[in-house]
Order: structure tokens, then C-alpha cells, then sequence
């Protein structure tokens, strides 16, 4: 199939709100979604970006029925591991389902690891819902390994009343 | 107990590397650690960072055995949940054995969670190794949540010649 890969910039936050919602809806946890299209302006092009993004693109004949050109995206943003060093983290990775199995994902996914290397990182890392099979499968089929699985580590979280606790000195 | 945090500089590498090994000790994973005092130096203290870091020192006359004044540490770095927004990841949190039910562990997590919240942050993420169950308690103790055992998710990575082999195009 016909597609391409590029970074993205500000005017493909409407693209990308509407398929971070449609991955949400996916993994069934749409109330979960507070990030809208002005927030990812904000956040991932000004200075000092949170995040950075790439798209993937069908030319026009290829469009879904909703007139959508830009049908996956990949968020990432560069980390550390005080073991391994530089790192970088995949935040998301959506494909739109008429356009899966064919290679969009691995693309994109592929894309993050050759700017993680350019930029010095000796990992990638993100995360994958247990229940989601076919994404474990493809990360596995991909040489990435579970270190939930293998080493024990979980994922925590704070937030809400409880960070502000938190932050009280 | 007499201590002070403060924010991490240059200098600091050289104790925060020795204390990354600590930790690793403590976590029985020492051969993994690659991360040298000059990648620390490098990697922390140049035009875009790849983390921040934060000190816990105690006065001289409660120095250790071997000298040390610098006692404990955290990383962290800002990330960004496509649901969320924009959120801190804490990478390491360590303080060293004979200091520790003190509330220095408390304090550097707090200050951790102050300056997230200072950059418009959502949330404070990290990992914690399903063994250590006196951290897994004191975090919970903190309002914060397991998001492996309670949404599912599993944290993944791909390094070494997986990550060179799906970065070719």
C-alpha cells in the first residue's frame, strides 16, 4: 500500500486528537481522554516540546470514507535509564483499522527506533495492555521483550488529590 | 534528621553514578548498569537534557563511614499520556540503607511531584519491582496506584540488535 511517514507538526493535532480518541475507544477507556487539540499544540510544538509525534499518510485516491488522509501516528518522547542511558519512549502507536496489516504500524513503529538511535538512545520503551494480544504478538514477533513479564517491573502511577498531596512539603 | 534536597548539578554525578550502583545492588541487577559518571555528566548537564536530577545531602558531621554527604537521589524527566497530557517520570528514587525511615525517600518523591505539578504536569509515573514490597507499600502509602495490576498495562522495550534490526527501513 501507499503511504508515508513524516514528522508531524501543529496542524496535525486535529488528526491526531481524533485518533487518540479512536485508540481510546479501541482499548475501551474513551472517559479516560482529557488531552485535546489545543493541549497537543501546546504541548508538542512550542519550546520545549513534551512530546514529539510522526504521521502516517494516504494519498487522496486512498482516503477513508471519512474524507481522513492521515490514518496513524506514533507520540514519543526521549527519557533515560539510569542503567542503559539514553532512552526513548513510544507513548502511542495507532493505526486506523482499515489500514492495519500492511506494514503501517511496523513502519511507524520502525520510524521511532531509527530517530531513538540517531539521538544516541540504547532503548525503546513503552507499554501494551495485557488483553491486547495481537499488539503483544507483534511486539514479541518484533525481538521486543515483556520486563513486566521477565524481571517484575509494574508500571505506578499518582495523580489527582493524591499528587497534590504529595507535592506538600 | 538534619537534610536538605536541592537540585542536582554537574558535581553530583560522581556520587549519583556510585549511587546507581547501590541501587542496583539492592535491586541484585549491578551487570546491567552501562551508565558511567561521564554519560551522567553528558547526558544530564547539556543543552537538552535528557533528565534532571535532585540531591538529598546531610551535614557534615553525619557523614558516612566512607565520607559521603550526598546520601540519596532521584532522576526524573517529563513525559507526556496522550489521555492525560503532560506528566514526570521518576526514574530512580534511592536513599542509602543506614538513612532511610527518616522521611528522605518521602522528601525527594514530594519534590519530585512539586516540580511536575510547577510544569503543568498531570500525573507522576514510575516502576517499582513486584518483589520490593517495602517500596511497593510506601508507594501505595502515598495515594499512588498500580496501573499494571489494576489496568493491565506491561511495560515493553527493545534494545540491542532488535532495536538496530526494526530501525532498518
Amino acid at each position: 500500500m501507499d503511504f508515508s511517514i513524516r514528522a508531524a507538526n501543529v496542524e496535525d493535532c486535529k488528526d491526531i486528537a481524533r485518533m487518540i480518541v479512536e485508540l481510546a475507544e479501541y482499548e475501551k477507556k474513551t472517559e479516560h481522554v482529557k488531552v485535546t487539540q489545543r493541549d497537543l499544540e501546546q504541548d508538542g510544538f512550542s519550546k520545549n516540546p513534551f512530546f514529539h509525534g510522526i504521521v502516517a499518510e494516504v494519498p487522496e485516491q486512498l482516503r477513508t470514507k471519512d474524507g481522513h488522509t492521515k490514518i496513524g501516528y506514533a507520540l514519543y518522547f526521549y527519557s533515560y535509564s539510569s542503567w542503559a542511558g539514553r532512552a526513548v519512549y513510544m507513548e502511542d502507536l495507532y493505526v486506523m483499522p482499515e489500514f492495519r496489516g500492511k506494514g503501517i504500524g511496523k513502519a511507524l513503529m520502525s520510524k521511532v527506533a531509527q530517530l531513538g538511535l540517531a539521538a544516541g538512545c540504547n532503548q525503546l520503551n513503552f507499554t501494551v495492555l495485557d488483553w491486547n494480544q495481537s499488539s503483544r504478538d507483534f511486539y514479541l514477533s518484533q525481538g521486543c521483550f515483556d520486563i513486566t513479564t521477565s524481571i517484575g517491573y509494574h508500571c505506578m502511577r499518582c495523580e489527582g488529590e493524591a499528587l497534590q498531596h504529595l507535592a506538600q512539603p
